[in-house]
């Protein structure tokens, strides 16, 4: 296929197989090329994943990023090392699609987005469910004013339990999310970072003028955040509050809180089905007569997929990097500010945390 | 009927209207009599509400705490009041059946109660889905360890939008609930009571070690709360989150998170409807494999309901009173001790809200 995109892989983290699996779907997307530190790894990789048998296989990182053949890479790397591949990456006229967290820093973050920037690449990070078709549906409802009115609260909360999900690998402090040297935001980066990503989506990606830690934040003992939470309060008094644990059964909950009505999602970052998702709607709320309980209406919108978000964010993706490199399009800068902004309300709460719950004005 | 209670109704609140519907389906409860600031106004609720003919009707409070005959009184007046006509009923020798919030500071609610319990008369608060069957039901899950495992995190959600409700009188501001000589508590006392109740009940009733407000909070113009949220802690680590706000649509949601599963009630302090209610139990929660979805066992448990809510809560509070006056019982203590502990939480809040969001410890 004339126009399609190659992609090169960095690294084998088990997120990797995940988007291989709807690469593979994507008739615009070729998986061109996989590295890992050693040959060995990346070639158990290509055969554990099938890739397709031309697909190029590197014993070290170094080697696909200097391939000349790579439109684009998908970057699932520890975020330790994101900078130094990303930048790699931005030297050699790479686009990037970073998984998240993309930094433990802001700053990190802009320096990534700096330099993609500076050489016309496309960036964007793998926050796979804003690219769901329900999610389109949900900000259908969330534009349109006569249905939850103004906006005013908004409540996430993203919980699993890492002991249990890393046992077979010797629990959480043996994955790269309790590791501090490889991930600097523990829970709140691997999973608090939807609520945030919620949050402000709901709000249209106004940033909110203050972040407050909330009080009992829990560490592992390398000292990586195990659970958290906080209070986002805007200009004019609209607020939101996330909570986050990775010491809990799955909890995948946003809830946005009109004045005329609610939107709610049990399981909004990955819908427990990849064939059929939901949301409800819940609006016209009043009491009834005696305090007999309340009248609502409620609208349960189902969504059917074909392939999955991941699916759709790739081709998302892909059709950026066409573009830009056909000339019909330019860089998409939609997807690095509210990379940026996410970030921004992630290290807000860490900060509040350290500093001993103090409000942190951004 | 020889061993019915004598219950005399002490104001015309709107709430009123709400018990005296479910005292006429009780045949072990008697309405003796209502009393007003006017005879007319109190004629006037009789009418109104059809109560039987024989049913007394006073001018005056005092009249009816001074009738002999009541046993029990149900107190709907402004919480200001209630120290008052909770003493004058102590010292007549009547149980008491007094709407939440039962007061304004925990001070003047441990008065009462103790003013109650010297003389040996039961007291119960006005928070109604206490008694409802669903309630029980929930414990059920709660209790059973191979369902959520050990609970860790609780969050509760109250809100409904004062201005509508109350436009008929001139919105909030003109409602008891606005007015900080009448209830000093705004949201907090009227719906953030719902949620500090639901999380200590879901902790089986333990203490929190602190209680810290979150930034946001407003105030009406004439300075009672309208929205509000805190963060409680117990001494182990584990967390509860509740919000509250006079603002929005109607929004009633409590969330029960354990290690190896949650239970979740959108209603649950009014269920929507008075014949049917349900719950939500998630649980066997895991990663499909390439994380396409999760796996989750949900058990939706529905109960029906033959009569209201507060119909159950009268008619324990009757069944209670009954077993003191011959001698088969003697006064239940958990009603006020859970009563104090609710008050103490929302009074932590209040009292953090004012100190810059500082930590109230318990």
């Amino acid at each position: 296929m004339a126009h399609e995109i190659k992609f090169g892989i960095l690294g084998c983290a088990n997120i990797a197989r995940c988007l291989v699996r709807s690469m593979k779907l994507l008739p615009e997307v070729k998986i061109y090329a996989i590295a890992s530190r050693t040959l060995a790894k990346a070639q158990s990789f290509a055969a554990e994943n099938e890739l397709p048998e031309e697909t190029k296989v590197y014993g070290s990182y170094d080697e696909l990023v200097e391939d000349e053949e790579v439109d684009a890479l998908y970057i699932p790397l520890p975020t330790a090392f994101h900078v130094e591949w990303v930048l790699k990456a931005a030297a050699k006229k790479k686009h990037v699609l970073l998984e998240k967290p993309p930094a433990r820093t802001v700053e990190e973050l802009k320096v990534m987005v700096e330099a993609l920037d500076k050489n016309g690449l496309q960036y964007m990070d793998g926050t796979m469910w804003m690219h769901h078709p329900r999610t389109r549906k949900m900000e259908a409802v969330l534009h349109d004013s006569s249905r939850l009115g103004r906006i005013l609260e908004v409540h996430a909360t993203f919980n699993y339990h890492a002991e249990v999900a890393y046992n077979s690998i010797g629990g959480l402090t043996a994955d790269v999310r309790g590791n501090p040297d490889l991930d600097g935001l523990g829970a709140l980066g691997d999973i608090g970072w939807y609520c945030a990503r919620g949050i402000l989506w709901a709000y249209d990606y106004e940033m909110p003028a203050s972040v407050t830690a909330h009080p009992g934040a829990s560490y592992n003992e390398k000292g990586v955040i195990v659970s958290c939470g906080a209070t986002l309060v805007w200009p004019d008094g609209r607020t939101a509050t996330f909570t986050t644990s990775f010491n809990t059964s799955h909890v995948m909950k946003l809830l946005v809180v009109g004045e005329t009505g609610s939107l709610e999602s049990d399981d909004f970052t990955l819908p427990a089905s990849n064939v059929k998702s939901s949301f409800k709607v819940v609006s016209n709320t009043s009491w009834k007569d005696k305090l007999a309980g309340w009248h609502r209406t409620e609208d349960f919108q189902e969504v059917t997929l074909e392939i999955p978000q991941e699916a759709h964010m790739i081709r998302e993706f892909a059709r950026l990097v066409a573009n830009i490199r056909n000339g019909t399009g330019a860089v998409e800068p939609k997807w690095s500010e509210i990379s940026v902004k996410t970030q921004m309300v992630l290290n807000a709460v860490k900060q509040s945390i350290e500093n001993g719950l103090k409000t942190i004005n951004l």
